[in-house]
């Protein structure tokens, strides 16, 4: 089995406000982006939505260790998507997990 | 917006019997590497478990298309794992979705 016990990983549960889906969208694409392209420490952020049901979105996060974390928390496009998305998010549920194997081609 | 409408995209939700928890992660795991080592189109396999609660797993699944997940279920090694975890899986939720982004390091 593969893990890390040094790996924060997490699944966050949102479900959005309909009116306003496709700006969410937006910026949640764009926070994804540059995560991953200008922090060494944000190993995976994969979002999907319920098909028949968009306004529900998972997010598969994972990041190099809980420094990683706090770091990416503190980024200016981290900060922005966080304050712009405010009053879109309904609510958001995060569940901690731990990796058993991620593999991507 | 990164999407692909030809990518086929799940997130799997399953609970496994506790007591054979340890034979199931093995075999889940063998599953996963040779899937995306073997098969072009099967994209990303990621399975997490949810912390304090290790017997609920969670599978995000990403295929390049329908014809490549099609394939995937015929597979050996997908068959085996099938074969061999079906009286550890308690149950199991199959939740179709939608790729927003899918970044990776």
């Amino acid at each position: 089995m593969k893990t890390s016990s040094e790996k924060i990983a997490r699944m966050a549960e949102l479900e959005i406000d309909l009116a306003q889906l496709e700006d969410y969208l937006a910026l949640l694409t764009e926070e994804i982006e540059a995560s991953v392209e200008k922090e060494p420490g944000v190993l995976i952020l994969h979002a999907v939505s319920v098909k028949d049901a968009p306004e529900k979105i998972r997010i598969l996060e994972v990041y190099a260790n809980r420094q990683a974390y706090e770091a990416h928390i503190q980024t200016p496009h981290f900060l922005k998507y966080k304050t712009l998305t405010a009053g879109m998010v309904r609510s958001l549920n995060l569940v901690d997990v731990d990796p058993i194997a991620l593999s991507t081609k």
